[in-house]
């Protein structure tokens, strides 16, 4: 593996999955530090708990070294347009800050939020790709303007530790209210994961004008009735997104999408999952999350060994 | 030991003295590493200079991972009430967050300092008592809303050091002037640790409508005349605490509080104590700090060896 | 080694680059970590990316553990004036803060600006000053109100790896455009160490009104006229400061001092230097810093040796 952006840097999602649930149950050997002298540098434009952590535990386990650079767009205002004369706001250009990270670090983590205001700009990620461009070493995406990676891995690790059954399991990914917009990012990346593992079968359910980007759900059922697509779910990944026909905006919707215990009935004894934070009551009822449905927690931490599963395969790479 | 929130966590507060001090003396041998392949997460709701500094070295004497997580509520808005509707300024819940913290971490540290506006919900350390709750790992804490238990841990090995005869030393804590209300919890902790420890003699000097709250202080000697206090007294420990009676207010007091040589005289040649950070010629008087009577730099340096005795009673009890 | 605040530290500083450029070329062989068992403290009370990355990097090749130290004069309002009653907005004394430092750590970094509206108390280094005095270790500038030695010390390594001629380089300091006041202290530490080290011409060349202070350039030709300064140049280290005469002012300049290719023409095929972040068409044109006459990120990648060596040196002292 060179970078990770997105599933279509992994040859074999699945053989991935594997490994990173292999990691999960072998006992760290003082003996494997397959990152021993690697130095990894994590580059937050924005705030992070659970990858923050989960990602640098995951260094750490493979013996690597770890710095967490918080590089929220005030203190280190980056310029990305090539050949602007800079007399204005910002301070230093990502072509000169990405070549320097190049140096000290054997490999990039980068976390950087879509603006939700210019579409055409966040589905560049103009970001993301300055810094694959002028970093010259590998970099992985701790949460991009249109996909999170780290999270679908760890998602799709949750949902094969919790399945046996010897078909695919039906896979209901449900659009959920909150109370401000919020990237797609999380649903665009579970959707390409779940089509490019093609183990399971993936059921999208939003309200009218909140349907994904094409380019990460095709081959998926679509419904815009919640209580159809729940129908004999195995699970239910329940996430908010903003609208993508209607940029970044929030749409009125009649129906209340919270899912509930209640609506948990019409399922196949599904198992709920969520990638957090989650607004409790809003997104998803107390009961459901705080009943033994719930794989949330499980979720957050799989993150760890998501991240390990990856980084290691990049540390080969790297030899 | 399993949590270390407070003395009534100790078995025997005199052998944890002993064994910080002697920690302090035993010189790091690279083959006693109990706290190897252990990661302990440090949370900070508020700021701290010396609690991280030290708490980081005394889990890296010891082997232990480390991860510093700066969370303050402006950022990282955490829901506390059950039950809530999280429609509002509150991103998630500590439920949630706590339970994922427990996956990732071995031990989790916790500061969080009191509102000093609502004295039931501070002293219920609604805050401190979820991590507990939900965490399901020992939880350490950096200064609670009512206690400082490794502050006070730290002074007692202060005083267990400079104290050599064969009789109690008199302590007096007593209160000092400040520009602004500050929590109870050092004058708290300090006051139930040299209870509990039972080897001193307590008399805590107050202004009226400064009583400490019942809870913490039973047994002492209180008096609300600062010189009748300084009699023969071996240790003054100086601090400024806002009323509890009043909850969180600065009371109006005519006389000076501030300790100064001229008072210190009337004192057995008493070495001076404070937790730092210090109001200069305002709570205590330049002469002071900087004479040899001083021993607040002593303390904050010994804050190392509490948390490492600490850290080490808990990694005893999680194998 | 005892301190490292300039150049004046430096026995011999041309041993030190090459002290420097040996450890890079040299593959860190796990056997020698001279730092094993030390901890360095870097205390930044402005902004960083390139000095707290390398100068961790630096401490880690060595063995040593580092701690950073976010300290924004904001939220951490020390005070710097002896005897201050302190009922104001300063919450501790450097004096205290530095004592406990001290005892926390085996060497100290420190990153501080100046405030370019008081010369005298810039100049006089009061804050770098006040933690050499009170922190009882060595005490490492990161930066400090007017010098910039690790910086000066990575652009030696620098020149000496692109220049093997048998006579000495000619190295032209060249002022240029900016859109706020800059510090003195980069151009100030080069002119001190290119002097000191005695192996190049340094020829300064700035607007008039722009002159250095003469604590630090005695020895230099200085001339107003860019082009004549260029003449012959080996390498142009560009770089933007404000008036030390009009203290700490942007004055009115006629000409344009932004450095371009045509420009470089005058040259004798000059290596064009700058310390970053740099403004982009400001200070210098896009087809200089793309262009294989730069040098920029190599002296970035360089911070790193220059760190190591000089931390190398103070270990070694520390012995």
């Amino acid at each position: 593996m060179k970078h990770f952006l997105s599933v279509n840097d992994v040859a074999d999602p699945d053989a991935l999955i594997r490994k990173a649930i292999g990691m999960k149950h072998q006992a760290l050997s003082s003996g494997s530090r397959p990152g021993a002298g690697k130095r990894i540098g994590l580059l937050f434009f924005n705030p992070s708990l659970r990858t923050r952590i989960s990602t640098q535990i995951a260094a750490q386990n493979l013996g690597m070294e770890v710095m967490v650079l918080n590089a929220d767009r005030e203190n280190w205002a980056l310029e990305f347009t090539d050949g602007a004369v800079m007399d204005g706001a910002t301070v230093e250009h990502i072509k000169d800050a990405a070549r320097v990270l190049g140096r000290y670090f054997d490999i990039l983590g980068v976390r950087t939020f879509p603006s939700l205001r210019n579409k055409e700009e966040d589905y560049s990620e103009h970001v993301l790709n300055q810094f694959v461009r002028y970093a010259g070493i590998p970099v992985v995406s701790l949460e991009s303007a249109t996909l999170h990676p780290l999270q679908s891995l760890a998602d799709l690790i949750t949902i094969s530790e919790h399945f046996s059954e010897n078909r695919k399991p039906r896979v209901v990914l449900t659009w959920a209210p909150h109370i401000k917009p919020l990237p797609q990012c999380v649903a665009n990346s579970f959707a390409q994961w779940v089509l490019a593992w093609n183990k399971a079968e993936l059921v999208i359910a939003h309200p009218q004008g909140y349907e994904l980007d094409e380019a990460f759900m095709q081959g998926a059922a679509v419904t815009h009735r919640q209580e159809e697509a729940l129908q004999a779910a195995d699970f239910v990944y329940v996430k908010n997104w903003s609208s993508v026909r209607n940029y970044g905006q929030l749409l009125p919707v009649s129906e209340n999408w919270m899912l509930t215990l209640e609506k948990l009935k019409i399922t196949r004894n599904a198992r709920v999952m969520h990638c957090l934070p989650v607004r409790r009551n809003v997104e998803l009822s107390d009961e459901v999350l705080d009943s033994p449905a719930s794989l949330v927690t499980e979720q957050a931490s799989n993150r760890v060994w998501a991240a390990q599963a990856v980084l290691a395969e990049i540390l080969v790479a790297l030899r």
